[in-house]
């Protein structure tokens, strides 16, 4: 079997399942959840050992200490994957919710009910988390999966996805709801990015690279997920010392994350106090300052900015900093620049904040808060698949909810279009 | 300018549109809708020259009678155009309805709000009122729209599009909002599907094989929309006189629309009954029916089905003809060759109504009633760009609404995240 013919028949395995999984009922989901989180207690061993070859390759292949970390599991990540497991066992089914309904004036009833996507492809990095993660968000709302991480996590995904798959048809799911493909090799995920017949939508997790080549090469359609490049913008009526906790907060409490900061914009009015203060407190935790000639001339320790620095999200402690003439030059700024995930303002005005909200055009807009509210879980949304970066279909935060789609069901007594 | 710098520059101008549209106010949308309802009446004379040369030249080219009825305007014509937009401007805007909200533990006052997407690509064939519509239920959503229609109709297009455009501009709308591209070379098409910067969503409107080129070379998301082979399947315990009403009016009513029937599907135990009753009344009507060995046996008038006929959306009054063995038999048929459009029983028994509703993965199922509602005014939607085809985003009649994103609104008094 070519690696061409394998994603085929993984994407059409998962179709004939998404056929059951769209009407199967919640209790059966629900015990096939708490069945794949036990089976990964049971099989902490073979998991590890699986993992283990992942990791002693990626070494000799001298990936970076961070790259080694996010593929290694350890038997507290194991139980934090079940952990997640028995969470969305726990969270409302969203299939079945009537989302509205009438009776037209012709006596026909008409329900708008939401349902299933179907097929989801799952293409991420060398996270074997995620091959967890999504295949019980996709369970819970009624998709079948199939997945497609890294090649370097593939000895780790293949075992975890064994494992939990048996554990859920031995529930009562379709065979077929969770399918990985096993073959490493790029054409593999190519064609599954091209069966429009059997995948009903892609969803890339990973980093900007990955996530263009699935928009450059996908006929089925794709949410685009992840790449934040956030901003704070320093209002003259800021509260400084909210700012500057807010600011420190955005930058510094998980940097290697989407909706954290990376370009700090400050009304120059304000200029003058704030940025000492914050440089001192963000050059304490290690962040590099990279400054427009007017921020530099205040604080001179920070190098010199670019033109590529205002369009970079860092994932790293570096920020980006501009002194700006007014709001609108901030809000021109973040259109410019932004990648219209997390945008902030830090205000004490009342006209400031509202019209910051309605001209940044960005799947979250903030007054007065830390981007990096911008996530399921702090949204509300129990567990998410990832952040949507596209208007179409879901927008931010992508939980159970936006993993469907609905279907119009139409009771009648014989009506006819006059 | 190169064809595929006119469409760059039009699809720049349209997203520099979309940053005013999106937060201009209903009233200003609504003057300007009215003004393009009289500027269509007050330069009719100017539309009907600029369509007598189409006319004139797809005569010359020998297109087919229904394709030149397609592409004709006359007075009537215009004045529903004008009609449709006024009709647009009462509908309720969708802009700026908070869909949900809530205060988080930490106090963060979260609201879902309601946003156009941006800038929509309308891809559509030789049918110069869509010209006229799309430009209107894109300005009432927000949105700008890049309109790009049928090389036949591109003179109408072009004085339509002009004439609309500039009684907008005229009442505050921002310049831009309604960008024709002029060139009717396909190198222009081709560059819009791939403007991922510019354009927010592409929405093709036209026969199968537009939206298949669309979605094979759009980078910009796509919803598809319109092909439809839709069924209707008479159960054994159907009330034969509503089947043959039901059948009748989905078949004959208007069967050149996505949404008329184009295969029958009998339980074999009414099929003696059933099948001489409904063929009488098609053929009466001109239909050409086409059945498999079990339907000719009972009506030898059909002539004999191939597999090509299943899958074949007619649009036209034709119809393909197929007994089969049980409820189940009919879902198996349906998934098989359907679209996911529209998808019907008929029946007097609660479980196969049930079975049916539950097992058909479509846009709308029905029972007890014509396909033909599948439809944004009889669904309630007011007017309906499209219907989709797809799941992700939006399925079946595409109104103001799912012409819409939404944006998380979030106010703080300075929470940061631990």
């Amino acid at each position: 079997m070519t690696p061409q013919e394998e994603a085929r028949m993984r994407a059409q395995r998962a179709k004939n399942a998404a056929r059951i999984l769209a009407y199967l009922d919640t209790g059966t989901k629900n015990r096939a959840l708490q069945a794949m989180a036990a089976a990964l207690h049971a099989h902490t061993a073979e998991i590890l050992a699986a993992n283990r070859e992942d990791i002693t390759r990626a070494k000799e292949a001298d990936y970076s200490e961070a790259f080694i970390d996010r593929l290694l599991l350890n038997e507290k990540r194991i139980a934090e994957m079940a952990g997640g497991l028995e969470e969305v066992a726990a969270l409302p089914d969203p299939v079945g919710v009537v989302l509205s309904g009438s009776r037209r004036p012709n006596g026909l009833q008409i329900l708008k009910v939401r349902t299933p996507l179907g097929v989801i492809g799952m293409v991420y990095e060398s996270r074997p988390n995620v091959t967890v993660d999504a295949a019980g968000l996709c369970l819970k709302s009624g998709n079948a999966v199939v997945l497609r991480g890294g090649s370097e996590a593939n000895r780790s995904n293949v075992a975890l996805a064994g494992i939990i798959a048996q554990a859920a048809y031995a529930q009562g799911v379709p065979e077929g709801a969770i399918e990985l493909i096993a073959s490493t090799d790029r054409s593999a995920v190519m064609e599954l990015m091209r069966l429009t017949e059997y995948v009903d939508c892609l969803i890339p997790r990973g980093g900007a690279g990955l996530i263009r080549s699935v928009v450059e090469n996908a006929k089925v359609p794709v949410i685009e997920t992840g790449v934040g490049n956030c901003h704070i913008y320093v209002d003259e009526s800021a509260d400084l010392a909210m700012a500057s906790d807010i600011v420190f907060n955005a930058k510094c409490q998980r940097p290697g994350v989407c909706n954290a900061m990376e370009t700090l914009l400050v009304h120059r009015a304000v200029a003058d106090r704030f940025l000492p203060l914050v440089a001192e407190r963000l050059e304490g935790a290690g962040v590099e300052l990279r400054g427009d000639e007017r921020a530099r001339a205040i604080v001179p320790t920070m190098k010199a900015a670019t033109e590529e620095d205002w369009g970079t999200e860092y994932l790293a402690l570096i920020l980006a900093v501009a002194v700006v003439d007014s709001l609108d030059a901030a809000i021109e700024h973040i259109t410019r620049y932004g990648t219209k995930h997390s945008e902030a303002i830090v205000t004490s005005d009342y006209e400031a904040g509202q019209r910051f909200l309605q001209r940044v055009d960005a799947a979250a807009v903030y007054v007065n808060a830390s981007t990096r509210f911008t996530d399921g879980g702090q949204f509300g949304l129990g567990a998410e698949i990832g952040i949507s970066n596209q208007k179409v279909h879901a927008r931010g935060p992508m939980g159970l909810e936006e993993m469907t789609s609905y279907k119009y069901v139409v009771y009648g007594d014989g009506q006819v279009r006059a």
